[in-house]
């Protein structure tokens, strides 16, 4: 499948508000791995399907998840919908688009959560996913501009930002976010806590 | 070991200051068992042991820890040197004051980070631990108000903070804290996120 028909394929599944997102997060992904060092190409492609499902009704989005199998996708199910397009995102990028390399589907897979130990591509998506230029939020620009010199630092200050909008709407935090950022703030200062 | 004799020894392992705050934490401890139905004798000895080992030396609180054994005390070593008094706090007062009872055990070892699943005691001596008349931190006052009608909601505001702290300190967060939070607000909203 060309990169063409994906799109059309991916716009189609979304209102013409999230394909704009989706557009902003492409360019960001590429801009991204340009500056970092990581595949280009890839993140393209993992950022064209990274909202594949978001617009799906929740009960299809669970049983894509249920399909899937995936461990941690079907840890999600106990936690807010709002982290399982992710994982349906990966499962319908295998399915339907025939993307099979590992490393863009986990950037797919990944980009709501984070995890532990997240590859360059994973970093990438998710973060673009915070910058990308139609975001307009508190703290964007400070945090597009720690993405200028650190995946790392920008990405902690993204999760920062969604910690405390989960506290400030006295939500539960997904534990996975708060393991990823420990984990972010290792690789900045490793043995500081 | 009459609760005098319990005293004097606690008072001497740390400053004049911080036994003030032990003595609020206790008169905190006792009212909330009275409010909410707890058995307030245990609140009082937890309470008045819960720092015993705050102001130890870091290396002996880790040594007690080892000696003591216990998993979620062990777990804490590989965090912030915060949570290790508790933890330290509860094999002491075992060893050294002969405190047998475990729930009043439990209370001192999980008085920082809390634990899904705490007991009424566990709450009551956390809670104290936050909202004692000595504190005075921005928001004690709302705690202290919450804390009026509910263990839950007003530790979950309590941790709330904490939380924020963390997070604008750039520091790690203690995991085991946020799968607490998530158990008190499944507690305060079942089915909610």
């Amino acid at each position: 499948m060309s990169i063409d028909e994906a799109c059309a394929l991916v716009e189609r599944e979304m209102p013409a508000k999230r394909w704009r997102h989706t557009l902003g997060v492409v360019e960001s992904s590429v801009a991204l791995a340009e500056r970092f060092g990581a595949d280009a190409e890839k993140a393209r492609i993992a950022a064209i399907l990274h909202d594949v499902a978001k617009f799906w009704p929740v009960e299809k989005q669970r049983q894509a998840i249920l399909d899937d199998g995936d461990a941690a996708g079907l840890d999600t199910l106990l936690f807010d919908k709002e982290l399982w397009h992710s994982h349906a995102g990966a499962f319908v990028a295998r399915r339907d688009f025939g993307l099979d390399d590992a490393e863009s589907l986990d950037a797919i897979r990944y980009h709501t959560s984070g995890r532990p130990g997240m590859t360059k591509l994973e970093k990438i998506v998710c973060l673009a996913d915070y910058i990308e230029p139609g975001r307009d939020f508190p703290g964007v620009d400070a945090l597009r501009k720690l993405s200028e010199k650190s995946l790392e630092e920008a990405l902690v200050a993204g999760f920062d930002g969604t910690l405390r909008f989960l506290i400030e709407q006295g939500k539960r935090i997904y534990p996975l976010t708060v393991l990823t950022r420990n984990d972010l703030l290792t690789q900045i200062r490793p043995g500081g806590f």
